[in-house]
């Protein structure tokens, strides 16, 4: 059995995370699926999906630890070409990743209690953004 | 087909690894599919799953990289509300990921020879760890 | 349903990024799988697959920073032991990850514009490198 959705959602600009994972609880739960697997993907070279305790506190660290390591400030061989100011985006979104997966046991997600599924904005623009979830098992 | 089973294993703390690459292949034996992929999912957002060849130095190396550049000793905005001593972990375990997946192919695990699963405790307590890998195909 | 399909190519060693997504979506189309997830796996421990825009300034750009967080340069404990030059060959493909999927919407790989399916050659030397793409659903 195979079951998929789409989310689509309006971000604002760079740094901007959001919690998917109610979102994703309820696909799962229209799949039927007691076992298996969701797959979530962030479509879109800017953006990435990643999980963390969704708290106020890490929803600044993580994107300042991404521009700490991957400054928006530093000369990168893409700007050279394109001069939209983005090089750090996709690189970000490229390191962190797009894609990820989590076990449905029971009809539910099994993450940690402190564990949620979240989209980052790494462009530098507010975004129309889409993520994909597919939802596999029996 | 779908298969699905919880490993549960102790930790010793901050920057220890363990290699689930013999607890991952028997539980592909016992699903008997013999084409598709074995998905490995960490529960808990200061642990992380991988791929490496697992070995001393390495096993050395991984920690060390993480905490250069995701060090314990930043102010992090988690440790302010929390202050918890976990930020870094929180940011390790995002960083890496807890979610990989390995084809299986002839009833086996499809890794390089010098490729590993391993587990990564970012905690800086030893903690009482859950893995859920779930295996599907035919 | 499951069909799985290994990809043979050499590399011309560190930092060589190429291109799968045309032969990716070639899988799936054969796969007649039209609702479902393709799942791509870099068989071995010095070398990584990942989503970019797949342009000449992202494929300067992405080993130049791997290289700059995990320099080739540093004392690795793996190099005490292997003296095989490889330890951040090995901590980079750690780092960026083996394992992707992309969701299969109407037989076709659910990428957005601009983002494409690369692999990665974190190894020192040339190599014939292996990937596995394993599509999944109905």
């Amino acid at each position: 059995m195979v079951h998929q959705e789409q989310l689509d959602f309006p971000t604002r600009g760079h740094g901007h995370m959001q919690d998917l994972t109610n979102k994703v609880a309820e696909i799962v739960r229209r799949s039927k699926i007691r076992t298996g697997v969701a797959h979530v993907f962030a479509v879109g070279s800017t953006a990435a999906v990643g999980l963390i305790e969704f708290e106020p506190g890490l929803q600044r660290d993580l994107p300042q630890l991404l521009d700490r390591v991957i400054p928006p400030s530093r000369e990168y061989a893409h700007e050279q070409t394109w001069h939209d100011g983005n090089g750090h985006s996709h690189l970000q979104s490229t390191w962190l990743g797009a894609s990820l997966s989590v076990p449905v046991s029971e009809g539910k997600l099994r993450l940690g209690t402190w564990q949620q599924i979240f989209h980052l904005e790494c462009d530098i623009r507010p975004r129309d953004r889409s993520v994909i979830v597919t939802v596999y098992g029996e």
